[in-house]
């Protein structure tokens, strides 16, 4: 860009504005250490001269990294921990062949295959610590106390592994002193690690490169945020910041440092990462997307998420709110920001009175009159449509308005919303007034699925 | 590209010949005045000195922007009109701040926020001038002859503002001196003025960037010409040419002057702005979108551009399809042309007489036989099911068919549009036969739009 | 890339390894032909020199291309053959104006348009004896022995022409000694040539550029396996590889020579080119897709390739499996790969086994019983719905989990499969029960295709 130079000042006048604001606010003053040291240990060089050989493209990947910049070796995050129960077995028998180079057993260092956030928290504590309260870490905690699938058992267990698994995580398990397949691999953002740890950082960043700037892009965000029930990258792409990153993205400074990623100077139109996680101002960078967030608008009522009873957030939804308008404004004006916020309101207020709480109000009735049966979710047509109304158009309605994805609020939302509603109010008036119970699919398919809760989550908690 | 060089010369050629061409077809030469001075006022030093500290995203575009290598600065589009109503006032406040740098009551001008069509066609009278008789322009008052979502006030004015008007644009009004906040902000392509002029080039042209680059990529029709009823942007990505440019993109040359823009010199395959508003050999430029189009592809029944009732064409449907061919042939052969719209006018006869014409008939007459009602419409099931016939899976069908997208003629298209039109048959022949009223939805939800056709369009018609 | 002269070495010692290989498999050592000759017939220079005027653009794209650095000219791909049927007679006619640069009769050639596959054979004879054998150059006889719509006439033949023959293919015909309309033009993958050749190479290698670059990007597969039947370029998209794939691609380096494009050296994350089609360690390129395939996830019934009966793979499973393992570890561990193939294989066996077999009996059961009618399919709403079961969200289901996408293996497939299964069940109950015959349309619409199978293809199997 041409005004790299200003670009640059106004960056680091940011991370130093933030730095200082960050000491402020949370009143801990630190001396610094970072320094790199540029020697490495005979092991070390063990592992990156054979895997130079055996897997170049996870050497080459390092190689284009900033961790190997920093001179950060394989072992300074393989090495494994003390208590670490995935320590590798089968890589510990290379050491054995004296006769092939590095096959010394003095090369050998134990070595755990899944690598944590606690274990990336050694050299960063402040994202790991923003992240492991984030709704991401949590999101098979919060799964299992809201969704019908998991707990009626309702699918089968591969049909979790290979589709909600995939981007919530897995509790990993070690059987035999080895990973359980059933468990690993996966990269979903709220795994269960061994040690205790939430999440896998290599969903966002992923390995061996580890680029902020992968981070930083919309399809990142993507592989998890699509499809029928929370289609946000859908809808950023048809919204003017989608546009404008399409158009542009090639004149973008998508390796700006952390915290100086700079609007109008750095990109044009922001990503999802600009607006919920990225410094930007005054507000500083947060590894916690539950921050900046006023309405939770993927629940089934639209609450605030200090009252979303799943995972209440720790904060209240004002400071939150101004923390997203401080965004928006480094943009927009103050009258577009505040017009935004009355439509987005707007919406969410008419979702919820008006085709939310209706359609609740006649299943419950459905219910308490017998004509719809409470043993399982999903087995009569009516909770298929009631879930589809909240958790399908209902979301897309709100996420859109919320977005400013007019084809999404209205086409894939609203639109939706007026006819599922009135589907769904024409056949259980007609239960109501024959007085007819609803028909019961008999033999509902693959609903297999284990329903115990995972004790690593549920048993701590109590 | 390599053969950049060939490129100039018959850009140059072409630009040339236009220019010629256009004299020829309009008779009006005119001596052409374009000069750059490079002095500005100190008002204008003023605007920019304090945006460069207050809204630096909005410099760093403006420092990008053609507007700016032409010494075009804030004043030239934002100074007030005579005449204009909204007037900023807050921004008047910070010249009373003689504290301040550039505080002081002479750097005051009056500036209007909202920078329209008119204002643009100081220095970009042609574009202003097609633009203003296009469907874009005039897409509101197409909109309210036509739609049953806004004259049966079947939605509500937040489901309008989210959606409809986000692409369609708003009827800005003033209220105590300032802009509307339910009109305001708002950049749909439709979007009538307080001067009376339609329309909002950064519609396409994004401020403060204004990039000929932008508009000429398709992900920028794309904000608006997607989803379920009229997804061009998704049959474009999945045509031939979609798919060429996603792979060649990068190499193709996005900057050429308008008019200039050059297939297989500049670019492969076209874009939207390529076949439907770049200037191409003998074809010149236009930013009316009616141009070159030879059938109504979104009307129910498909009919001719200049019988399309709400806005008839001011031109006949051979002379455009003739510029149209003109531009297929830039790249394709004669065989390939006329073979092309052979398929087409025949997808296009198909579904008027097979698909549309026998469900109207059987609409109308279970209207006439009384079965449905039309007091409102969408209120029962089938005026849905006719409704999505055409609107939907029918406009799919002919426009992937029209822009050779194979998936969306038929899988989204014809393919639906069978067993849409089955069922629609099945159910009003069980009306007709059991003599049966349809059911309608007692309790329509959120039907509370305003029904008023706005006066601004409509009283000035009449 | 940095690391450019790695990649490079090893390119050359897979290259070689790859051809060292090749000569061992295939027992035909051979010595090498390939010298460039500089000089051209003045034939070929008046093509190029009339074409650089009149077709600038083909002339621009042939100038960007492997084969005009070869040498290779207009004729040596367009120059008719013995026993071409369409030799262009518009083309010949141009030879006759002695008045014009090159109009004279010496320079004249005769010309034919279609270039197919045996043309391009003189110069890529491995990948056009590859291709033959595939399901791509075979597909219009499998949608013949397969397809409803085909074989029943159920659409009209332009639903087939811009819907299905789009990526199918024609079968080339000439009428008067021209290319029939009907059927040309076309790029199909599977077009009947009238030498008796299948498919067209400028389907992912378009014209005329002939890029490599160009069929190893996902969108140019994407062009034809995209939609509710076959989406695998949303769920490439989707997939983690997909995730990489846009934020990296910009630093791929799209054109290494055909064989030695290296996972990890040139590419990060690999795009379907490279795990279908790609040479990648000790596996050789291939043009015949169905190579390293180990099941058909597009049949109703799952089954292994070498039993798919409209064209049984001339191959085993278990050696392709081990061919597409072996890619999957140029990046991955093997336990890795296994796990992959365990959730896979369960995927296919619970489609099979609980969603499609008991489908496909109550089916039986209803034709048995005289509730179904076999005269037509599609005209009983319940033939529909057992159609989108395996055809759309039971393919959905499978290739979602085959290509690690979770929104597709569950949203869009084993979410869809479970209601779609419930409600053709409780409706097919319904039949069963009441002894009641389905509802046949009786005007089904647009049912007027020919249901001749072409004779080109099947009289020479006969």
């Amino acid at each position: 860009m041409r005004t790299r130079t200003i670009g640059i000042a106004i960056g680091i006048a940011t991370a130093l504005l933030a730095t200082a604001t960050a000491f402020a606010a949370q009143n801990f003053p630190k001396a610094r250490e970072f320094r790199i040291e540029r020697g490495m240990p005979e092991q070390a060089i063990a592992c990156i001269e054979c895997h130079k050989q055996q897997t170049a493209g996870i050497f080459a990947d390092w190689t284009m990294s900033r961790h190997a910049s920093a001179n950060i070796t394989c072992l300074d995050c393989h090495q494994a921990q003390p208590g670490d129960l995935d320590i590798s077995r089968d890589h510990e028998q290379y050491y054995s062949r004296g006769d092939m180079p590095y096959g010394e057993k003095r090369y050998f260092i134990p070595i755990a295959s899944a690598v944590t956030p606690k274990d990336c928290s050694r050299c960063h504590p402040d994202e790991v610590k923003q992240y492991a309260k984030s709704k991401h870490a949590n999101t098979i905690e919060i799964m299992w106390k809201l969704d019908p699938w998991l707990n009626g058992g309702m699918n089968s267990d591969n049909e979790r592994k290979t589709g909600c698994y995939y981007c919530h995580g897995t509790v990993l398990k070690v059987t035999d002193g080895k990973l359980d397949s059933s468990t690993w691999p996966n990269v979903g953002v709220g795994r269960v690690n061994l040690d205790g740890s939430l999440g896998s950082c290599t969903s966002c960043h992923t390995r061996h490169r580890f680029s902020v700037m992968e981070a930083r892009k919309p399809e990142t965000c993507g592989q998890c945020h699509l499809g029928p029930d929370h289609p946000q990258i859908e809808i950023y792409n048809e919204s003017k910041h989608g546009d404008i990153y399409q158009a542009f993205k090639q004149e973008y400074n998508w390796n700006s440092a952390p915290g100086a990623w700079t609007p109008g100077i750095d990109y044009r139109a922001p990503t999802c990462a600009s607006c919920h996680m990225s410094g930007s101002g005054s507000v500083l960078t947060t590894h916690d997307v539950t921050e900046r967030i006023s309405w939770e608008t993927q629940a089934p009522l639209t609450v605030r998420p200090q009252d979303f009873k799943p995972f209440p957030a720790q904060t209240d939804w004002k400071v939150e709110r101004d923390k997203m308008k401080k965004i928006c404004l480094q943009c927009h004006g103050k009258a577009w920001v505040e017009d935004f916020y009355v439509d987005f309101d707007t919406a969410v207020h008419e979702y919820n009175e008006v085709y939310f709480k209706p359609a609740k109000k006649m299943l419950d009735d459905l219910y308490a009159k017998g004509l719809l049966d409470k043993t399982k979710f999903f087995d009569e047509a009516l909770e298929v449509e009631f879930y589809e109304l909240w958790h399908h158009e209902g979301r897309r309605a709100r996420m859109g308005a919320m977005m400013m994805a007019p084809d999404y609020a209205w086409w894939h939302g609203f639109y939706e919303c007026k006819h599922r509603f009135n589907r769904f109010m024409e056949e259980a008036r007609h239960l109501v007034d024959t007085n007819t119970k609803a028909y019961r699919y008999p033999d509902f398919p693959n609903a297999t699925g284990d329903t115990t809760r995972p004790p690593e989550i549920f048993n701590k908690k109590q």
